[in-house]
């Protein structure tokens, strides 16, 4: 697919001449492979206002580079951020604009250090906003990602029994992922029983499943790069009134926060859509983070929909809606989605609910 | 283990006193993993040069992070840098020394425009220091590791049959080491089959494994936060003469580098001891990385054995020793164990090996 990472650089370097510099050099290791189709732990692309770009890697990575980014010019060096930075001053490509959100203040150093280097300033996250809206290519990974989890998370469903460990489960669930056709968990599984699931980043770890037990499992497949996240809470045996009563009231703000997640709307918005209803129970106090993210080449990224954030939703961006109650001591129950925000939907009521890409019930399943 | 972590911040605390600093901003996610057991997407140290250190997570760690921690005061806070740099201003602590090779450019910037905030100094890699030197707990978690792993691999060895792609056999590979007790892969398995053996860091894919390819394989079973790291090169069918004379190189190059690797030694003359064999018959260009590198709470730490590195191994380092061969279009060999370097046997020639923790056999496997 190099023209479509060509189509990207080109828009990245709009972007770039528009702030005035000279070149950016693009050290993210998602932001590089959105914008070079490289793979890989060590890479870093120098791209000018105009012009054609330049990869580099180490030898590790050298033929694997030649091979996936023909169209690009590559430099094989140890160090590879000094390499680009000598390179662009070598070329007389004036200021280079570095991503600050990613590079570590020593390794910064290093390069303002660089005698005869060029003029560093902050790029800002101009890669993370243009990757933020997927083209179609990417929402049809994303689709395929969201339906392998929830077709692993149907098939693995049956190993939720009494004496069963949240570990054995987690692993049973990343397995049916690979055999779908994951290429790996997106991240690694949560899976929270009883009163585990008062924390919601839970490590699954030895407690056995126990009749009585409210379980939340956040799980995702990655595919072809993207990151599929998804949870839900089930019941094991008949749910208690509390139990019933939490998951009513998540499974009730979870869908005023997917009807609210349309095109045009304020982050704030969003969030309180959701959150209201659950202050409103007087739960307030029990959902202590945000109500979503984007996802894409990350798990967690742009835009963050949560309290106190700016920004508006727009066509063809992919977010979670994942409101949760967490009660200390008893236990939890978190709902999350992926949706695609729809321009050609906004505002339509009912029938303009955006894209949901993660398909299982929303209804409490009691196993 | 609360004592543990204590007795490890205590060490931290006699460095930061020795800089001059009032307290150090531990950010990176495995120094604070290591000096307080927390394991956390999100949680940050202020450990002052004298008393009690605070940790600050968000409210998903809360209760882990209290249940885990019950020795040390907690911040529960949506932006924990800021809250703990604010925190230490306000205690009049003075100087916070912050972790430079983790903090982006960005992150510092907030700090620093904290409005009576504290003065920032780069700490250095102190804890890094701390955490190269292993105590017997970690080295025993380290030896499980590496046991869970060759024992996986050699459940997984049948599965190389002509026919099962790449891919396919590092889940293979992955699903034994998690059967035998792994709490996760340490990292991405890598197997490159045929021409793609000459890629190091090659990512499995969809070849099928066929007679007459060297097949190499790099893996790993991360066991209490602990990462192995082995890699061993088969042959599928009967070798050519050529891959059995770059095997039988690589595996005299890597035991003269595991020979070398003693308490006392140069890391340079380490590299050079390895290195020196496979330039000699004629494939010095064909062996691109280091020899070696440090493992434990990550897979790649201090130190790095490599040439024009600097530095000497000393008791308790767990090290890699790697050397490979690879040759463009046609194939290549890595072998790569990991052992211990350890004082009482510097010197002592053959029996003075270092302790080898990953045990597979380094002879030709002809399958």
């Amino acid at each position: 697919m190099p023209q479509i990472h060509a189509a990207r650089r080109e828009r990245a370097q709009a972007e770039i001449a528009a702030l005035g510099a000279g070149a950016a050099l693009i050290t993210s290791r998602p932001n590089v492979r959105y914008l070079t189709g490289m793979v890989s732990s060590n890479a870093a692309l120098l791209l000018p206002a105009a012009g054609p770009g330049v990869l580099a890697t180490d030898s590790r990575y050298a033929e694997a580079a030649s091979r996936d980014c023909p169209d690009l010019e590559l430099v094989v060096d140890r160090f590879i951020e000094p390499a680009l930075a000598r390179l662009a001053a070598a070329r007389g490509l004036g200021t280079v604009a570095f991503e600050a959100q990613e590079m570590t203040v020593e390794r910064h150093a290093q390069l303002a250090a660089l005698e005869g280097g060029p003029a560093l300033v902050p790029l800002g996250r101009v890669v993370e906003e243009l990757r933020m809206v997927k083209d179609e290519t990417e929402i049809s990974l994303l689709t395929r990602a969201c339906a392998i989890t929830a077709e692993a998370f149907s098939a693995a469903l049956p190993g939720i029994v009494p004496g069963r460990t949240e570990r054995e489960f987690a692993v049973l669930l990343e397995r049916a992922m690979i055999d779908i056709g994951a290429e790996a968990p997106a991240f690694d599984t949560i899976v929270a029983s009883g009163p585990n699931g008062a924390i919601p980043h839970h490590t699954p770890g030895g407690r056995p499943f126990a009749a009585g037990d409210l379980i939340t499992v956040d799980c995702g497949a990655r595919y072809g790069g993207y990151h599929a996240d998804m949870t839900r809470t089930v019941a094991l045996g008949e749910p208690a009134a509390w139990q019933r009563e939490i998951y009513d009231l998540v499974a009730k703000a979870q869908r005023a926060g997917v009807e609210a997640a349309t095109a045009g709307a304020d982050v704030t918005a969003v969030d309180a859509a959701a959150r209201d209803l659950i202050a409103a129970a007087g739960h307030g106090g029990h959902f202590g983070h945000g109500l979503g993210h984007g996802v894409g080449l990350e798990v967690h990224e742009a835009p963050t929909i949560g309290y106190g954030r700016t920004g508006t939703l727009i066509d063809r961006v992919p977010v979670t809606v994942e409101p949760g109650i967490y009660l200390p001591g008893r236990g939890g129950v978190r709902i999350e989605d992926i949706l695609v925000v729809r321009a050609h939907r906004a505002g339509a009521g009912a029938a303009g609910s955006p894209d949901l890409l993660t398909t299982t019930t929303r209804e409490l399943l009691v196993l």
